[in-house]
């Protein structure tokens, strides 16, 4: 019920085919390498089929042995006709398969997910170059600050997307094959690991890494750095489509039970809850990472569905976030406005930055805090005040908002040019 | 596939059961409050029943809104007939049954896992029992420290057990009912709670806690204490089930793919795999606590599946553990034969306290260590160093592991009057 | 540098005290037992001063056995003269002194910040009381809702600080003492752990628990909790705190280095960096649960300073929340006036409420949404439309908040009765 | 105390001269710009002096803005005479000086970090070719499997370090320079972060990052990822060297307080203990990721003591790595004994590979575990049946570990092929 909520799960059919394929490609491998007849990897391949396997039956066997390849190699060497029965899982280690089937799966996912944060960064993009100049209030601490620009913000979002999914893009995902205690002992032909990989269009292995988990564990943590920036631009969103705020909008928003005048920003509130989810579950991988020996009893079977969650929970945030960004509602009025709130007293630094030329800057800084915390209105505090040796037009220059933006525009452009 | 690895998963038609449990519930207490009419609670409880939804139907819907108790409640006002459709949902708020019913999952759940976990304590009584006078070594930072016996170390898991069930049984689980803002602005009745929780069997609130989250935190965290019992002793199992030690075995060992010989602790991987992968869950359901205003954007949301891991974790390694315990196999002659693996220096403690009266504590330490770290074999030499002035009686007295148990028994007879 | 941000750390000097609290303890609880002679004891005593003692050296010469008790123990005996120095440390292991001083650390701590905590409860009792009838906007996902009272909202945070207290105060801080492995072999008297644990004001564990961490799982995991709430009632003021929003202030806000006229909520913001270290320190507690054998190799010495770190974090951080809660500045006009401003259409629910009884609840669903979408200023909107057959004052009483309250001020009423 | 245990912490002293090496080199920056005068760069460089400062005073300042840069910055103002005083701290905000500050204490201890990582990887790689063809048993879930060497353990460690040190050198350490909304306000020159990075060695960044969370997250994750790797290095020491496995030892271990004989793992035991803390600080600074607006209520706040406990645990369990490794003691004999245990049942595989060709790959397979589990010597059994049609020579080949180590050693080759 709640898959449709967080993401879509990592199916029964996927695995069974990200294990059915390996085994495929294992057989085709070992026929290249003139290990195994080319006759029974083909064979073996017609009958690699998940149609032709229960994953919830293999699930169930699986507790016997405390993973699903077993099961798995069984049927389809049952399956096999003839003497190619034989050739199934020839030399392989069920970690093998799994290792493989789960770094299949990984690939898979990743590419739709960057696929989405690709979108999103060009959605980022176009609200950036669209809003280069609008100004809104920049906010610290949740309190206001000084000015900035919408499309600075959005350059923000854009840069993190961008690195964050170069760092994921990064990921070398490996096939696994050594056999038993990684030796490949029963053919012990260190070329075959290649051809296994090449199949599959995964990357070539140094070395079997059964209990060398750094790539997952890479995996999972770029995953945990993307779910960061998603996390960061749906706060964004959700606080600036506060009432109060109202800044920017979804492009419709969730209906609630009982409130039938609310728009809640459910998009980002879903992306938010996801968010919230990966922390902990990358803590999981890596701290599943020290496995005993040769093969780990219990390190890597904390994986499967600790890695499933994270890809399924970024794959529904990064279809959420791209569909977010694409229909945002910003409301340049709304933003104009916010910024006058305080009476003009954002601009102060612009005062100061005006005034210490000719007083000093902790001075300038002295007085213009004074004066802002007098309690009287800004502007007419500083035309009144004699101290205050600046031009009715250089002081309403200070305090011009679309004035005091610094660099913003020329951030946006250098965002653009990725 | 992988659930019948790691526990049952709190399914569709659970979350389904209790979601409509609470509609059921609410209806009724509004009933016996005089809020509504008792026949439109009557009529509603007649369509409160799962097999009327459609999960996933409600799951895709519930994205609109963020959760799928808006399209529930939509759905069950429509297939209510007559006047007493207006009463469907009175007056709640979807957080209201969503947390309710994540409360009556989680009970449900936790009875069964306290069962199993009762069984399994008693499991370690009845080893703990038996083997009370089962002389070991006693291992520290994995080396050979000085015997115990196999009963205290199953008194230990007995204790722990107990001790975190204890912790678990603690958590009140209460029902959740406020309205839109905890107020109950629809009928502001502040009995109504009562009679709410009193219908689902669930503890009463002091107030509603929509983004007071402690009670499902403290429920989160006490089953991630337990998890790390069960860890420890899943933990222990696998160490004394080593080839090398062989002290202990599961009753039926797990299967290779690729070597016939070998029988692994598959319970104890399983249970292993399960309790790796707890803490992470806990700590999100920590880091979702600081939940905004009256209803959070966010971070209720990210519980449902968390906690569901959770429990479904929890539900799986406790019918594992006591599986685990009740039948584990135990090698009294190889725990005996173990300890001479060191010739008697394990012994030496036990020397010491013989010789320290005699020549002073820290000379005594100090020659059996010498002694001992001379590579002659440790009882002879002790025998024909002149300055050991202990007969051959009180040597070989000091040798004898199972004259050196100290309180070990009375620490199991203190477990076991539990 | 960071300390007096983050929270008073477990200084060395409070080790030191702790771990000679220890051995003194021993020694008292051996003679008391007739173990040892009680002028030992005595003579022990006298040397137990932590000004005799280098934590620095002590931490370096720790590395050699991996805990600081080897060296201190060492130390200790060569300064105590005579036969007594025999009896310092006399048939404990060093995990029995180190747990036992985590213990003693974790009691005094954890009593400081309880009684932080009851002043910060106290403080929100207060409050509560206060503004039992101050009328402020509801907000659910980040959006006005409905209606509610400061008061409820204060009652929330009291029954939630209330609730993680208990919760923190029913964790038992047992003493350890068991001897290497856990049988107390050096003198076998079981009743020793009792009077140990009396010397110290600790309660007595039913048998030693070296590899059993159940008691310091939930004392982190109980530290975690109240640490949720704490996050909560600060992420709550900084959000209340924003300048769109305004209804609180802290009572002295933080300067900013550039922007002269902001207050930032600086109390808050520590808070939360606090609380966000929180979990990831729990879940390291958890994880180390699973100890190996009789004494863990590398589990127990990482709780030292993760235990530390929560002690201190929460220390911090309770003391901040007090200082906090009771210097909190309210703003009852801001909050009347922020519920204005959507024009009224946080009050449909009551305007469908009113309605309902005259055209069937859905019906007056429907038609409230209608209106409410239409953009025309609700109130004019709900008198100019013949659909609605309600009266001016009906109209009129629907639209006022403080008339829609439902059981606010009862429910503020039960929590102050705690 | 627990410092020299656990790792060097990020001291005050170091954290002072990073944040005053941030404010020289914001000033030399702006006068290579010509923003500030040359003059006012040098004398402001004069002043940076951390003997200027005291840590724990500012620390106690930086309670009332929340970081330590406003007390700092205020203090170098008033240290740095005439003119130069106004342009310290010139244009920047605290979270420019504190992000580039923590980005210098990164840098300089990664460095340290890395170093020792390349001397363990170098010790692994001297031990992967001396025992290139040293026999051992491999073991997968902690049962005896098939023959490995040492070679192809080690070979694995220095791939999995090698790998990990690679990911940790790709983070790119960028300096923060934005000022107080990310805009550079005060003198809106873009080029001047370029300028302020080279200053410092630190990358440029294309725009501010104060809420763009993604290098110090990837930051942690590649500590994580390294960690990990440290832990199966020292979890595999640890195994391999209980009692009744010795295959290693560490070149001198940790003594006892109780037991004279032991010589404990010690530098195995503090490594895992630090690499236990890692997960659970790493999802720390992922939940920190999603930080409000232009500057974070908190997040960036947590960062700081999380990232310097990452790298002071990293700096101490490197170090302590470097120095198992160059002292690990090997025994061969014990590695090759130890094989022998199960009575040549490791070697059914063997049995069954050159069997398969004469009689069926499943019908070898269910024969030789038929004889493999009658509990009969294993080698009598083989020659005693007929069913085996394998001559004596072919038995014992098969039964031979060396002959059946497959690709080991041009594993091995591989991975010394850096």
């Amino acid at each position: 019920m709640f898959e449709a909520l967080s993401g879509p799960p990592i199916s029964d059919h996927k695995w069974l085919t990200a294990l059915l394929d390996a085994e495929k490609a294992l057989a085709a491998a070992l026929a290249k390498a003139g290990v195994i007849p080319p006759e029974a990897a083909a064979e073996i391949a017609r009958h690699c089929d998940p149609e032709g396997f229960d994953a919830a039956e293999m699930g169930r066997l699986a507790v016997r042995s405390g993973n699903p390849v077993v099961p798995l190699a069984r049927q389809l060497t049952a399956q096999v006709p003839g003497d190619a029965a034989r050739y199934v899982h020839f030399g392989a280690t069920s970690q093998d398969i799994m290792d493989t089937a789960v770094v299949l799966v990984a690939k898979n996912t990743v590419a739709s997910v960057l696929a989405d944060v690709d979108a999103a960064a060009d959605a980022c993009a176009r609200l950036a170059g669209e809003h280069r100049d609008t100004v809104m209030i920049g906010r610290t601490l949740m309190q206001h600050a000084l000015p900035t620009t919408f499309g600075l913000k959005c350059a923000g979002w854009l840069v993190a997307l961008d690195e964050a999914a170069a760092n994921l893009r990064a990921v070398r995902l490996e096939a696994q094959l050594g056999g038993a205690v990684g030796t490949l002992s029963v053919f012990g032909d260190a070329d075959v690991p290649a051809l296994f990989a090449a199949e599959l269009g995964l990357a070539e292995p140094r070395i079997p890494w059964h209990t060398n988990r750094t790539r997952l564990a890479e995996l999972a943590a770029a995953l945990g750095v993307l779910a960061g920036v998603f996390g960061k631009i749906a706060l964004d969103v959700t606080l600036l489509a506060q009432t109060e705020v109202a800044e920017v909008a979804e492009s419709s928003g969730g209906g609630s039970s009982t409130m039938p005048h609310k728009q809640n920003p459910v998009r980002s509130v879903l992306i938010t809850a996801a968010v919230k989810r990966v922390p902990g579950l990358v803590s999981t991988m890596l701290a599943a990472m020290p496995q005993e020996h040769e093969r780990a009893a219990g390190g890597w079977h904390a994986e499967w569905e600790t890695l499933g969650s994270l890809l399924s929970l970024l794959g529904g945030a990064a279809a959420r976030l791209k569909d977010l960004l694409r229909g945002l509602r910003v409301d340049r009025e709304r933003m104009r406005a916010n910024i006058d709130m305080t009476g003009g007293l954002v601009m102060a630094e612009a005062v100061v930055t005006r005034l210490a030329p000719l007083i000093g800057r902790v001075e300038a800084g002295d007085l213009v805090a004074e004066i802002a915390g007098s309690g009287q209105p800004f502007r007419a505090a500083l035309l009144a005040d004699p101290r205050i040796t600046l031009s009715e037009e250089d002081i309403d220059g200070a305090l011009d908002p679309a004035g005091y933006l610094g660099a913003a525009a020329e951030f946006v452009d250098r965002a653009l040019r990725r």
